[in-house]
């Protein structure tokens, strides 16, 4: 066996460990009765090991290594030299990771993360300070083996937006934020739509029927597709040719699942049009979240809330939810697109959403680089609720206790959601540039062409390109929140005449 | 470590490749798209191959003949015993197959396998007579490894039903031919139920919800239960603590639908039982096929098809299924004990399936003793046909190649499913005798404490106990065909009256 057959027959191995955890993952939240879920974490517990130890093995990381010396690495193809130089920047990383450390750093976020949900159940912030102090040490010490030589905020971003610097950021965030702050101002002060138009009883399995139509409009291979309810939406995939979303049915509030379906479905559009030459290698995983967030958010927000959507297909979505039959398509833009200053970022709209977001970069840049102590952090954030949406929570739960994020250590992926948006203002107008406007296209129904033009530019990609790469690439130019601005300023001020 | 904690890490591997095989399955028949179904495949032959290797190597071998030396054994406690003599006899058969020979079998298995759907779709006898041929020769020379003193038919009977042999088959068998043939002779002569009051349309998630209220109803415990779609029903298992039934919908034909849940339910509700101490050996798994069968059909047929089993429930029943509401029990009663003789075996009624049986063991039995040349099966076929059920069927799809069984080698399986209605026969009449008439305790609405009844009498013991053994226990006599004969002839001469 040559080197190459010796490194993907190891490869392959892993691959399928990571199949049977991800599908295992998939069981847990989709189906798993409740009483077999002890038995099925022991499991996943089992195959997670068993990965962890055969990737970080002498023997993966020397075939890596034999193969990322400079004559071997001459000889590979495109991918490959991406696969490889990939996994040998993340090895040495984890590699550097003492193993007595690397236990601690679990135990520590574990006990964070069961904290989490009591605390926030009920409304305790005492209980949740200790253990969420810990995760900050222990996330603080694990990025000083991972990336020594890079400031701390920075090389967190960096986990989840290669490439992204909190310079940047500051830079785009404070940008939108001047514009966004009065622009919501003026919305908030119009009269909002009679939100009980929307209240009717629908039948899940009526809204999971009209879900999967959206999706296949958006250009979804059903053949490579599969969909099922839990508590919280999510996309994964097994591989190229199986990708999964989920949604979370209200039988008394059919347009969260509408907006998580095309949420999702953007997700997986992106992860089924990755080319199948990445199969099976880091160019396949969707590294970038901005990125994978800004596919979702196109589709969750430029598209679904626009009203050329719609008109289209408007006729069939009543086939299906003939309760919509007395509701236009009017009245349903005018639904979705309501703005209201709210206390939980999951479930608020295009444009205060951007807010929550800013707010939880500020507090997490404090942390990391202004050194604000946890004890300060609820007066802090309600301040800046206060300050940027004008309302304050009653209680923990709606305030800083509302997010999962930081009680697993995942400090650096709040920013990911609206690096999305921002990447969304850019790529709508490199795409309009391209192919006229989306309100068109939208209304004569060719989304599908919106669809392979996200292909062609970003999707195919899968991550062999970082967002600034591809930013590069499709918009030539430096990241700028004004294309976003004036998306918002458009859409909104026609919709609430402020003119 | 000592011996025992050594081989039970060991152990637990296995469980564990066996949890991520068994899912990998369900995922396949249940969600995976059909794009994915190739590497979902590749996956599964990864592990199976892994888990294979495992329990054949030398070193778990070893650890198993340690533990069965005789004073390593007798310290074990009795679960320990039960699945370590298991193990070992398995393993010594196993071990005695040839590596080339296993290779070529399932190789020649895998062709026949591959051959049976598209001459069954095609109607083409003569494609697959060639590779049936193969089979039975791989499967005889198969027995001579594994089994090398018994009768080739006896150690086929021995791999589905641990200790039956032909002799008492064929006794119990011609008893039942014997009575059966005239009875049904008699209740085809009258005239049978308008069909027409049942082909209303009647949406799939209704019909689920209703298969989900009769397993409960039933005793499951829905904590540890979880339900799905596929082409085929059937009933799966992680652990003890993760039963799974499936279930096929027909928008137009619920009875069907309702039939599968309480059969699936049957088997489900044995599994379920089990005793927890028996979790992850070999007494956790059910081997017994004819044992397994009598429970999913004593459920079925005689709980399921008694009028008393629906009267209290009807009420229920007519809330999730409003179309029945012109539908009285009694209509409904006769509508699922109609009797035809019809020419598919899974989809005959409770008689006449006996004789689909009995049809093809005897032609079993005259292929591995008679020494029947597989070109003369049609005929075969069709003679018994003509003489069990009066028809003859027009293609060889709806005659000798109707089932996968023999297919992949599964000689010897098809007898399990009317010894399982042989053993229902005399269960019933030893749980008259401890409980009082099943009629009443179904009309008061009771039926949990037959369910109780069997899993003290039956299920708790998973398979530590042969059929033969549970017979011996539960009924205290040898097996007989006249408790089935009996409660057949109560039943339908009642419904037909044949007095």
């Amino acid at each position: 066996m040559t080197l190459l057959e010796q490194f993907r027959q190891k490869d392959q191995e892993l691959v399928y460990l990571r199949h049977a955890l991800t599908l295992m993952h998939w069981d847990l939240e989709t189906t798993a009765p409740d009483g077999a879920k002890e038995k099925l974490s022991d499991a996943m517990t089992f195959f997670s090991t068993e990965s962890f130890k055969k990737s970080t093995s002498d023997e993966y990381y020397n075939l890596v290594c034999a193969l990322a010396a400079p004559e071997e690495f001459e000889r590979l193809d495109d991918v490959m030299k991406f696969h490889i130089r990939k996994l040998k920047r993340d090895l040495e990383k984890m590699r550097r990771v003492p193993a007595d450390f690397y236990e601690e750093y679990v135990r520590t976020l574990n006990a964070s993360t069961i904290a989490w949900p009591k605390a926030k159940q009920n409304n305790d912030w005492d209980s949740y300070k200790e253990p969420l102090k810990n995760t900050i040490e222990a996330v603080k010490k694990m990025q000083k083996y991972t990336d020594p030589d890079k400031e701390i905020y920075d090389s967190l971003i960096d986990q989840y937006e290669e490439g992204m610097t909190c310079e940047t950021i500051d830079r785009v965030f404070e940008e939108l934020k001047k514009e966004l702050v009065p622009l919501v101002e003026k919305v908030t002060s119009k009269p909002q739509p009679d939100h009980s138009l929307f209240t009717m009883y629908i039948p899940t399995h009526k809204q999971d029927e009209l879900c999967r139509f959206l999706v296949e409009y958006m250009g979804m291979d059903m053949n490579r597709f599969a969909q099922a309810q839990t508590e919280h939406p999510f996309t994964t995939n097994m591989n190229l040719d199986d990708v999964r979303i989920t949604n979370h049915y209200h039988e008394n509030n059919i347009i969260a699942p509408i907006f998580s379906a095309i949420h999702e479905g953007g997700h997986a559009l992106f992860e089924q049009n990755i080319d199948h030459k990445y199969e099976f290698t880091e160019g396949a995983n969707v590294n970038y979240m901005g990125l994978h967030e800004s596919q979702s958010r196109f589709f969750e927000n430029v598209l679904g809330r626009n009203i050329n959507f719609w008109k289209p297909i408007w006729p069939r979505v009543l086939e299906i939810i003939p309760e919509f039959k007395d509701i236009t398509p009017q009245q349903f833009h005018r639904e979705i697109c309501r703005v209201e200053n709210s206390m939980i970022r999951t479930d608020a709209d295009e444009l205060t959403y951007c807010l929550h977001v800013i707010l939880r970069y500020e507090i997490e840049r404090d942390i990391f680089i202004g050194g604000a102590s946890v004890d300060d952090l609820p007066d802090m954030w309600n301040r800046k609720m206060k300050e940027l949406l004008h309302i304050t929570p009653e209680s923990y739960s709606e305030g800083i206790l509302q997010d999962m994020h930081w009680s697993d250590g995942s400090f650096g992926y709040f920013p990911s959601y609206l690096l999305g948006s921002i990447y969304d203002g850019m790529f709508l107008e490199a795409m309009e540039k391209s192919l006229g406007p989306v309100d068109d296209i939208l209304a004569a129904g060719d989304i599908k062409k919106i669809t392979a033009w996200l292909k062609e530019n970003i999707h195919q990609y899968g991550s062999t390109r970082t967002s600034n790469q591809v930013l590069e690439a499709v918009c030539g130019k430096e990241l700028s929140a004004k294309p976003l601005i004036s998306y918002f300023t458009k859409r909104y001020s026609t919709l609430y005449n402020l003119h």
